[in-house]
Formats: C-alpha cells, structure tokens, sequence
C-alpha cells in the first residue's frame, strides 16, 4: 500500500521502513528496526513499512452517474471492503453519511487494500444531500424488490444502511425504490447477511447487466 | 443461537445463562453471573447464554445437485460468512478439505450466525473426491470465463481456494471450467477480492438464474 500511495497524489510526510528505501524517497525515508515498526504500527503483524501522510482535501462529489452512499456504517472493516468492492465495481464515487466510520481510521485503510485511492469519498448529511438529487435512490432492505428484477439506472444511488438498524428513518422519503436480495431454497431461517456482502451481491448483479 | 441450537438435532449437554432458563431445559441449566460468562466465553462481549454441545456426525454427502468446496480456506470469518452464505442461497451441501479452518472454532460457528446448523458440511480429501465425482467442477479463478457468461449446471460444483494462494495445483486436473469475477470500470488495478465476498457474488449470480 505504501507503494501505492508514493505513485499517488497524497501528499506523504515520512516513510518509515526496516527494508530498502523507494527510489526518490531518500529524503524523507527512515530505517527503523522490527521492533520500532511494531510500536508505532496498529498492526499485531506490520509488513516493512508505515507511510505518514496528508490527508488529502476531498474532491467535489461528482453526481451524475451511479453512487454508492452508506448510512451510517459503522465497523471498520465493512467500509473498507465496501471501498475495495466500488474499486472493483468501477463506482467512482462513494458517499458516507457523517455517522460513518472514519475513512482514516487505519482498519479502514488496511482493509481497502489501497483501493480509497481509486475511490472518490465524501461525507455529507445525506439528507441535505438528496434534497438536491433528483435522480432515483434504491435503498437495500430485507423486504423489497428482488434485486434480480430491479433496473438500475444508470444514474442512481445505492443506499445501504447501518449494521444493526439499516436505512434510518429520516432518509426513507427519499427512496424511490426498495430492493432486496432474495433468499433462495428451502432454508428460509437465515436472518439477514452483513451489509459489505449484501453490497457486493447487489454490485454485483447491477454490473451483470454491462456483460 | 443457544435458541436455535436447542430446537435443533445437536445434543445439548449444558446451558450457562446469566437470564431466564429455557422452558424445557431447566435440568441442564446452570445461571451464572456475568463475570463467570466473560470466564467461559471467547468472546470480549459475550451475550446472555452458552450452550455446551456434541459434536453431531458427518451425514452422508449429497453429490447430486449443486455443492460448494472450499479448498484450504483457512480464516474462520471466512468459513463462517460462507457457510451463512449457503444457508441465504439455499445450498444445502458444502465440503471442505482437511486443511481447512475447523467448523467448530469457536469464531466459525459465531459467524455463522446460526446457519451451521441448516447447512450439512463435510470434511474430505478433495482430491479423493474428485476422483469419484463424474459432474463439472467449476474453480474460481483470478482469470477464466466471465461468471457472467457462464452456465451454472444444476449438477456441479462450485470449488473457491485458499486466500492467499488459490486453488490447489493438485486439483487444477479436475476443473472442468475456470471462472472469474470481472473487474468493471476504468479502474482495473484492485487487486482481488476476498475469498467470502467472491463466493458471494458468484453464488449471487447462480441463483439470479432461478428468478
């Protein structure tokens, strides 16, 4: 990842390695030992090195074309697998409600595997936000349309909710669609699936229609 | 999931409970304080109940219909996401090499989410198995034919490997098809994506075939 963000447009401070030195970096690199990396890392297996970097300004949230927007997700590891999935996705543009999980809490970070660098993110009051947005807004929900009927407008919103509680109150008169990822099968007891899978199912399936 | 555990077939030996005792279960219930359920549990915030069980017996594998296989996945979130995932898709048998992360560490079964119990799961050489097995095997591959393009026989077998390093090399005779998730966008520098997202997404489209 530090690799990755020195080719990147972040701004970086330091680096601190126990390995060779990247090209270039000379002057802002230092050599520390194992142990020091293991104190300064949040990591309980830290790789070689640790970049310090400039949390860069965000850009201008680009609303045409499809959006991903989280309400409120909260574990870490959810927001940065969601990132590495609209990477994949090709969703250039995320927005998170301001409840959301720090994009820069460092388990949101390790977890996107640098994928934030590809992914446009912002946090806004989504509510402000789709006062101003007259496309349509699919929100995920355990009862709704099955996703595998759905359209999905090229230019539109996916809403996925928080964790425990998903799409809260205030938003639901903004979506102009429920959806849902049907179960299938005799079982019918499995009670709901975490919010990062559900979002890649349903990214999924909205990519299936471009192949 | 101590709730579900006792309206199941797996034998209960004990129930530890900080609460009320289950109707029925009086006799095999012993109320603890919360301290001595923090004791005994793995988790750092345990709920309210800890069931003590038999291991239940292998069934027999069902080699008709669709199975999924996981060769030497070794994280138990990941069994765990993926056995729920069965359960949610109505995929009633999954098999698993011997090296693969044991169903009954305690962090599989918690991830499960209760779907162990409505998923039959098998530990098997692979290799022997497919030996006797005469329908396709599909492999999730970083490369191979666009999922969504690919024909999901009613007889097959979905086979995922292992997060760091893939399918087997002694297995790859017995793929009959390679399959992957295709990257969208312009972005095509992630990476990959993880073991239980991938089956997920594939799974996702399988059963998008049935609605």
């Amino acid at each position: 990842m530090v690799k990755e963000v020195i080719k990147s447009q972040i701004k970086v401070h330091r680096i601190y390695t126990t390995e060779s030195v990247f090209d270039g970096f000379e002057e802002i690199t230092d050599l520390i030992s194992e142990k020091e990396l293991r104190k300064i890392s949040q990591l309980v297996h830290p790789n070689t090195a640790i970049a310090l970097c400039e949390i860069p300004e965000e850009k201008p949230i680009r609303s045409d074309g499809f959006i991903l927007a989280l309400d409120d997700v909260r574990d870490p590891g959810n927001l940065g697998t969601i990132i590495r999935l609209a990477d994949w996705f090709g969703t250039e543009q995320l927005i998170c409600s301001k409840e959301t999980v720090d994009l820069y809490n460092p388990k949101v970070i390790q977890a996107t595997m640098g994928s934030f660098l590809r992914v446009s993110i912002n946090y806004v009051d989504l509510k402000v936000f789709f006062d101003n947005y007259s496309h349509p807004v699919l929100g995920a929900f355990m009862q709704g349309e099955n996703i595998y009927h759905t359209d999905f407008p090229e230019n539109s919103i996916l809403l996925m909710g928080n964790e425990a509680n998903g799409i809260s109150q205030k938003l639901l008169p903004y979506i102009t669609q429920k959806i849902s990822i049907p179960k299938y099968g005799r079982n019918q007891q499995t009670e709901s699936l975490n919010v990062a899978m559900a979002t890649g199912i349903i990214m999924g399936e909205r990519v299936s229609r471009y192949f």
